[in-house]
């Protein structure tokens, strides 16, 4: 459909680059769309994700296409938006702007229903995730999850020393993970080691009983931001899915103006 | 469901305050949940929502009960959000808060499938919408619907004194509606009425021939930001569904890294 | 020396307007420049402010002269910016524009140096600020201080009901305060009125003996938002200096993914 | 003087670490601090930066002390904010943290007074600046200074198949750089290779002669994303100070909603 047009206007990116300078990523950035979610039951879920699209362009060549970008994105729209359709999503793309390595990254809010711990009502949490591919020009294929889950911190040395009380916060755990070739994980899946090794959960909606539950939750499970990325490394160490992470923690002290913060990062392919 | 907990835990928003200070607003603020939306054309289409629910408090009322906004965000998640969704939101909550005034806010983007204005290839174009409801002290229901609208600018001044070109960039109107009672109006309306009055509307994909239209197009139609708001100002103005309005454009100026900006607000029940 | 170009470029904003809209606020938006502020013992602070300016532009005027408002703020970035400095910013504006109404504002951030409780180890707290002044067509001249105090919030329902601990967290307390005529009030002013009734002050600063003040001070001290609301609203009340105000505060809830909110608003100068 | 309260209150941070998992980044993140700027003239210039600081964790080692972080910047901000500022900044971390790894980066809006085109009239324009330092277990230490700078860039597609006119919008191009051992290189150094590469600078005042010269610049000067990425890595191959770079360039295309984006990466060091 585009080809006619190149009678009669110009197509200036098309034509050979002298300056001799390959470019690592081109594309378009920041397009919002309506995407499709696979959950694991099966299912799907609806939500709007920000795409950046890029990719690489080799030293003779003078430009890429941008309007390309836009029309596989429309195409790949209906398909869901996990890790088989961001590979078809690279593929293509790939094919089309006739370029060996590429990159996607896709970001975009999740919910998960979850019940309260006591009254067992149900209610929505949100998570922000962004999904990443990657193709260099080994050829090699890079596919990312990030999760960010928010949760309670509980501080042990406030614990400790105080007669009574103790300073908690919200806490934003940052979980990205390589998964080795063949394994299969859902974003639930992240959210639930980050959430396991939180002072505690959060909720949306959480009743009186719940209230209690999750105030003492915390006082009985108090973590450093140390703790909290040592003991999410530990589990992602132990899951056999997991090829390489970054674990990080923010947390929004309560009793600063600014965040105490840590990060382990791991390829388990390298030896330490 | 809730009342069997008060036999066991206290209910301290319960009590009566001594301060005799009423709260103007209280409530959530910044919970994201999926929705679903009303098109004009009668379909739906799923969106992720940002939610602020406040309501009145009472002088003598210590507090309000937190819960009960995300119960009855859940409950009417179902319902598409227009204008009769929130209004049902706005009634139950000031029946299950037992409140006099209430507050409702709902964030989210909107897409709109655009043809492009010679090939006619189609693609989604994203739009900020807010839709805000309030209920005063004196039982007035105030209902605004609010879009922000991207398009491109190009300025009359700079394509007057230059021998070529003339810089354009980048512009965001936004308009803030309030009905009239019993008239309708869909999201496409507002945006209908600024993509009318820029120099050029903008698009998600466009094709060679699309992209000499639309240089053209804006060159042949250059505008100040005043131009701008002034013009969608008189077509708001004829426009006899709009009791009220406020009209802003942000030109993110491309010769500056500051912003030229202009607002009217006009309520046509004032005479003037 | 804007005067000669005047005969050789055309001066399209000084032509008159048929449409006959007059324009509520037309100007510059979001300029960064550095400021030097006033503090309270008579000694300067820099700091980097983003301003917006803005005119009212007749009906049957074009437009404005948006290089003018450039020109304006750096003549004036010497002088401190404060009440003085910002109205008389505000004059110039207005007779530079030729316009009889004038809108500006003016955020920053602003640093004041506390006390550890305990240690009493001195730092910096940093507090975002907004000064906003409104010149309108009777020619009354407003003038507001906007500032947002980090603090402690401490849930008394989480501390009530559970056998140890209470959730707490960071919170964001706006006071914005119109003075009567006459009357003079540093940010430290505002800043002391939220820290007094917060559940604690946060610091940057604090050793172990401070951090188990801290945690037992908020522990002392629950306050739901209704309770900082309504306190915060008792001091204001009480402070003659200040003519009007709003008070809003937004808690991050540790235990949830959105915040807690509330607000009141007063003009002491319309009967109750 | 942190030594007696140890006497009375336990230092859990100080206690072994039993599960053996080493800490890539620990500290405190996004405090915001007053700071002196050094300029190329030996002149001296406020600013307000925001401060991420972390150091490495032994695996057997149970916390770092935050408090200190906070100890090192207040004394540290005294002194400006170069590169041999930000040296000595990290060799005190390391010192007072007892740590050999470490990662320091501050974030702060910088303004160089320009000169308009054909009026000359001076007028500050804003840069954001990010300077990054690294100390890795091999005792390297790397130090990266990061500026985005607005610029115009002119499509030169829509100028070539158009009759008149070409879409332009402001950009931002960004340029990481680190420099050869011993090689010295001002914010301003990155700012005049970008500038020279648009296809206009911006400014923050300009007159009309001034907005012709622009307009007409850029009409002159058409530039692809393409073309500005690989235009300042050409002249960043050839500044003998650098050692690697990163350079991107993001523009907010005026006829699109999204931004076209490239990125080019090169370590001189490696060779190609």
């Amino acid at each position: 459909m585009n080809a006619p047009e190149r009678f009669f206007l110009p197509d200036i990116q098309a034509t050979p680059d002298r300056r001799l300078v390959a470019i690592d990523r081109v594309g378009v950035k920041s397009i919002r769309h309506p995407v499709t979610l696979a959950r694991l039951d099966g299912s799907t879920a609806p939500s709007v994700a920000t795409f950046d699209m890029y990719v690489g362009l080799a030293h003779d060549q003078k430009g890429t296409h941008m309007s390309r970008f836009l029309e596989l994105l429309q195409h790949h729209a209906q398909r869901p938006l996990d890790a088989g359709g961001i590979r078809a999503l690279m593929d293509a793309m790939l094919q089309r702007l006739e370029a060996r390595t590429g990159h996607i990254e896709a970001r975009f809010p999740y919910f998960i229903s979850k019940a309260a711990p006591v009254s067992k009502v149900q209610s929505l949490l949100d998570y922000d995730v962004t999904l990443q591919a990657q193709m260099n020009a080994q050829s090699r294929y890079r596919y990312t999850m990030k999760v960010v889950t928010a949760v309670t911190s509980l501080c042990p040395c406030s614990k400790e020393i105080s007669a009574y009380g103790a300073h908690n916060q919200r806490s934003h755990i940052t979980i990205e993970a390589e998964l080795v070739p063949g394994a299969s994980m859902g974003i639930e899946g992240l959210v639930a080691i980050a959430e396991a090794q939180a002072s505690c959960e959060v909720y949306g909606l959480l009743k009186r009983p719940d209230e209690k539950y999750v105030t003492e939750r915390a006082y009985d499970n108090p973590k450093f931001v140390e703790d909290l990325v040592r003991d999410i490394a530990l589990a992602l160490n132990q899951d056999i899915r997991i090829a390489a992470y970054t674990v990080e923690s923010e947390n929004f002290e309560s009793i600063h103006n600014h965040s105490a913060y840590a990060l382990i990062q791991r390829d388990k392919r390298i030896p330490e």
